[in-house]
């Protein structure tokens, strides 16, 4: 596996554009994306658990019904959720792209993030969409993953190249994040793209699996968005014999779409409302792989250890108060913690009791960018790691006031 | 009924105390209080079900086993929690407090709040408790309140009196709370006092009752205490004829203690760690007692309808967005919100849509200390009420670097 550039555009035949086109009134925003397989494709799609749901997701739920699809366009700025007309802007937004490309409705993704409960528009975009289908290139990822951002700070996007078959193969995405992440599928926005050839049946298989290893263990906030997805298309450009069943080939798809995938959520927790550092919760010596993701989640989840990180504060007893009540089924006695940053590692808690640390070097750990929580539960095999951020006078003030 | 003066020692018979002993090394803060009945009492208590419990916590159940306590010692700064020593410390705090009060230490109830981890030294109480115990007075509860607060900016004490069977009766009560409270039973400290005569197991009945719909209703942090326990002691000493079963006066006493401890449980609220506004979120028109408890939960606790209230912006998708991933089965069309607060009331959602209304007068709504959300769920007759707070910059200011 090598990483490559051009993001979503990097397997064959998929094109991007981005452009600021009117429902953000900041006009250096970009708030419109289009992505564009030269070939129909197969896709596969996980949604948010959230009840309220914005109305995008069950317009692509239905177009993904026949499991293939062209195309995806988003807008940011408007979630385009408890909105009277929803379904019916989402569905518009389906037909103006249909329309710019010469493709059929059906073969459109539709995804909308931002405000809820403000209705949407289709005039900016029926005015610019035909503007955006002429932008399309295999360098637009990166304009397409800032057209979908909303507080996010900087664009996430990666790719790899990797083999299989003896063909080479591509895998990448753009994501978008910042608030309303938190472990349940797809609380962000990830449109992924692949030239694999893999059956929809397969695809489906290989995201629904990953996801809970990967988004599913990030969490910013606590709060599950009511818009989120995570869509992936395969187009099979790249020629390699059709992935139909598990096996080798399944196995090396399998490990790159999980290589992208971590890489997002880490760019996702970076990026988090307000972050300062980047928080990972490495949990090994679970009895089983969902009391390790229970009691990671939890740590990761919570405010005083996010708090505690954020001020540097090598305050151990929340980490192990986190693992209390997270349900998990724990014997508090064979915990042990450590610490872990680019400036060395420092164990600060033995089966279940404080031992004595260096004040000084714990500051120095804690310090750094990126945390590591390392969590040993001493009572089996298994493992889990969760993603989050720091808990910080910004994440407050971005949401104090983001509607008005 | 009628609001009285006297907190913990509103009811005949008990005394308290307060002092600094030397725990913390802020000495304008107290650290030790000491609660006394001039006899035996019956009790009954709830403890954290967090796996990690602090050593006090295990000490007082077990003393609690015979349903007899006449004393209780509490001491802050320290949560002798995660501690190998912690067991011993506790007992030897309830050996000290016994020896003072010339009573037995299965009679005494122990409690400590504040950093999890570091050792607690026996020593400054041993050389205080005496001091304390002279000190003991009906005088007492403020006293005795400040010297359990840790992060708390003011002490929550509260006392009604009441009639039964002809006779005066008293219940009142001190608790302290601030960051780390979220619904699970006590997840904060709790000692009520009643000189009602009522037998132990209605007692424990009417506590374990009744903190279903106000402690365990209550969240600052989302955070699970690994120390907090509520207390009820009754020393019968009001002379009413004895409560064994339910029935006339058990309904009244029952009504007594809820009218306290939703009083206590506002004061926990608003002065949740750096909150500026108190947050009670009243859900109507559930299918049952159930859902209305989970989603009013899951509005209290979302941080970002918390960060919302902080900047007074009516953005009620984020409440909408709690309720629908709360987990709760509701019907999305059918709710309805509105804020309301001293400054009047206004409703933005209707049928799980968006209403036009005057941003004007939402953001002075918004703008009170004390605001209230109002969620009908249009599906039924149930209710239920939750109590929480902003999520503000102190908040994270306080929690950032709490314990160096």
């Amino acid at each position: 596996m090598k990483i490559v550039s051009g993001g979503v555009c990097a397997a064959k035949g998929f094109l991007a554009a981005g452009m600021h086109c009117g429902i953000r009134k900041n006009k250096s925003k970009k708030d419109l994306a289009l992505i564009y397989s030269q070939c129909p494709a197969n896709a596969a799609a996980v949604y948010t658990t959230n009840l309220v749901k914005g109305a995008p997701l069950g317009v692509t739920k239905a177009n993904l019904s026949d499991g293939k699809a062209q195309a995806v366009i988003c807008n940011s700025g408007n979630a385009n959720t408890c909105n009277a007309d929803g379904v019916a802007v989402a569905r518009e937004m389906c037909a103006l792209a249909a329309q710019a490309l010469n493709i059929s409705p059906q073969d459109v993704v539709v995804a909308s993030t931002g405000v809820i409960g403000l209705p949407l528009s289709p005039e900016p975009i029926a005015q610019s969409i035909g503007a955006l289908a002429e932008q399309l290139s295999p360098a637009g990822s990166t304009a397409a993953c800032e057209a979908i951002m909303t507080t996010d700070t900087y664009p996430k996007e990666f790719a790899l190249a990797f083999s299989l078959g003896g063909k080479t193969c591509h895998i990448g995405g753009i994501a978008k994040g910042s608030g309303m992440i938190h472990p349940n599928m797809a609380t962000m926005l990830v449109f992924l793209t692949t030239d694999v050839a893999i059956s929809t049946a397969m695809l489906q298989k290989a995201l629904s699996g990953d996801i809970q290893n990967t988004f599913n263990m990030l969490s910013v906030d606590g709060d599950t968005s009511t818009n989120d997805m995570a869509v992936l298309l395969a187009n099979g450009m790249a020629g390699n014999p059709e992935i139909t069943q598990e096996g080798e080939d399944f196995t090396a798809f399998m490990k790159a779409l999980n290589t992208v995938n971590v890489h997002l959520c880490r760019s996702l927790a970076g990026d988090g409302e307000g972050a300062t550092k980047l928080l990972e919760c490495a949990v090994t010596g679970a009895a089983d792989p969902a009391t390790a993701k229970t009691v990671a989640k939890s740590v990761i989840c919570s405010s005083l250890t996010k708090a505690a990180m954020f001020g540097a504060d090598a305050n151990w007893g929340r980490v192990l108060c986190a693992i209390g009540y997270s349900g998990a089924a724990v014997d508090v006695d064979r915990i042990s913690v450590s610490f872990r940053s680019a400036a060395g590692v420092i164990p600060v808690c033995e089966n279940g009791a404080g031992i004595p640390f260096s004040e000084e070097l714990a500051k120095q750990i804690l310090l750094e960018k990126e945390i590591e929580i390392l969590v040993d539960l001493g009572s089996g095999e298994a493992a889990a790691t969760a993603w989050g951020c720091d808990l910080t006078y910004d994440y407050v003030k971005i949401n104090g006031d983001y509607r008005t």
